[in-house]
């Protein structure tokens, strides 16, 4: 049993407390806005008014709120009490965001864990959550058995700003895998299609169409985008033209592919019309000119 | 066994066409530039040196070519053997253009079936393959034998222009994928991570949010995006911030996804900040607005 602290009771700080309280540890709570614990004090947890005593109250504490500004505003409060103190920040950051936090604890002799989050609420806790950590080795070593109840637990390593960086990748890919979702959707409703009909046909195609990362990660990997290319960018270009093209003629607006259909241009005109579509890669990475 | 002309030998045109080969149908091959058929009629297939031979010669024609300024000007230099013809236009295209090739066609006697390939070459008459149809019901009954061969044939309605809205659609959906996946690798690569490497964290969790879909799809079609909300707006456009800042700041091109952060803002600065994600259909759906 671990005496453990939740700061920040939204949606997720309640499904990380809950979670923790099912696993049998004492869990203390604290939200900024009075009246978020209820339910979880229903269900054994401690409730303490302010940050500082929260913290003051636990081995370890979990911090999960909105961002970064919210973070350290909960810090500066509790400042008097965090010499010694190990602190876990789920909250989502940059990686800038979490190797300052990491050097202002360090300043106070708090050792500080930096994680991600990459599931919803009611995942947590379940076979598919997933919480990346990178910051002090001892605190992940040392309270890993508690952490591992709310998701597994994979430590990237000592420099904070690792789980932030692969936080943010990870949500990257999800932002763009949504943006597909909602412009294929309203592509088809704009003649009156069903959303959850038309995903009978969407769900398992965009799952056929994973199966061409590990090419992809391939060529990138390589810097070789014309070998075995089955799908050239030429070709794709034009496809990707004519779903603009439909997209403005259904009144559907373009926002969302329009970027993508540029660099695919770009690219092709460039003399990299007959490689794969991977090449993109190569307009948006590190040093080729960000912001095209 | 089935009289069958492929038109247009890229890599696509040469899938379908050995594909049917394999399938033990007689098959003629035609090509504007020559050169391009010497495997397949290695493996028994006729070449012709025109595309109105090629279709005289068969039953059924199939063509697949970069474009619909391609294939129009393949029915061009074969108008005077169209009367009577079955025509299956398997060419990349929008609802407009594949309307318009069916009316045209219909002028002409000739039968039209459009459709949509929604697979690579390498997956053509694999399991996972699906080919979209619209357009003339006898003829897709007529032929749907020898059309299961590429891949499992879906009829969508007599309306020519509906494979073309789904395969568009469902390009779409891959497309923000790919978006999304090209924007996650550049971001971790940044810091020297590989691709390869990414992708053991990556492809679970694209899959893992896949599930996000029915939930979504239910408040697309209710338009209540309001209930049951675990990660909200407000929230979610943080995060998203965060990404762009990383993005930024780790010298990567935020062009792919900035749309979405913009449509994220403008539904939170609206008022709809505590609801879903998916209110964000809303601003690009038909009759809100298109091009915010
Ligand atoms: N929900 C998800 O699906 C999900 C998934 C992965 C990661 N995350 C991350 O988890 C974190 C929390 O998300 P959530 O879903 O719980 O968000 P939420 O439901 O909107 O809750 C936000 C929390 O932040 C607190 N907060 C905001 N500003 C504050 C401030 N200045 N000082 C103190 N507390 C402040 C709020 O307190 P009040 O009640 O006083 O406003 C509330 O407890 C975010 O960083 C998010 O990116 C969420
Ligand atoms: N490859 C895929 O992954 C895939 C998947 C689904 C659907 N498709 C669709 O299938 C179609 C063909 O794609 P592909 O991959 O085979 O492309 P490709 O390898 O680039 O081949 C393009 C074909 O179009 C022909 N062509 C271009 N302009 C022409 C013109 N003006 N007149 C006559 N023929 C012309 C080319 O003939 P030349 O040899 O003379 O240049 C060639 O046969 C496209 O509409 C594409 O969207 C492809």
């Amino acid at each position: 049993m671990t005496y453990i602290s939740v700061l920040g009771l939204g949606a997720m700080g309640q499904a990380l407390a809950a979670r923790l309280l099912q696993q049998g540890h004492s869990v203390t709570v604290w939200n900024r806005t009075a009246g978020k614990a209820a339910s979880l004090v229903a269900k054994g947890a401690r409730e303490r008014s302010s940050a500082a005593d929260a913290i003051a109250s636990s081995d370890i504490t979990v911090i999960c709120v909105l961002d970064y500004a919210a973070a350290n505003s909960v810090l500066d409060g509790a400042a008097s009490v965090l010499a010694g103190r190990a602190i876990v920040n789920l909250t989502n950051g940059t990686p800038a965001q979490a190797r300052a936090t990491a050097e202002r604890l360090a300043g106070l002799t708090a050792s500080y864990l930096d994680g991600g989050i990459m599931a919803t609420p009611p995942m947590i806790g379940g076979e598919h959550a997933l919480i990346l950590y990178s910051g002090s080795k001892p605190t992940f070593d040392a309270h890993v058995g508690t952490l591992e109840a709310l998701g597994v637990a994979t430590y990237l390593g000592a420099d904070a700003g690792l789980a932030s960086l692969h936080d943010l990748a990870l949500l990257s890919g999800m932002y763009g895998l949504f943006a597909g979702f909602f412009h294929a959707t309203a592509l088809v409703n704009s003649e009156g299609i069903h959303a959850g009909e038309f995903l009978k046909l969407l769900g398992p195609w965009m799952t056929a169409m994973m199966g061409e990362f590990p090419g992809y990660a391939e060529k990138i990997d390589s810097g070789r985008h014309g070998v075995n290319v089955v799908s050239n960018l030429a070709m794709q270009a034009a496809s990707l033209e004519n779903i603009l093209t439909a997209t403005r003629e259904q009144g559907v607006a373009t926002n969302l592919l329009a970027p993508l259909l540029e660099l695919f241009r770009k690219r092709d005109g460039a003399g990299h019309g007959d490689e794969d579509i991977s090449g993109v890669f190569e307009l948006i990475r590190r040093r080729s000119g960000a912001g095209i």
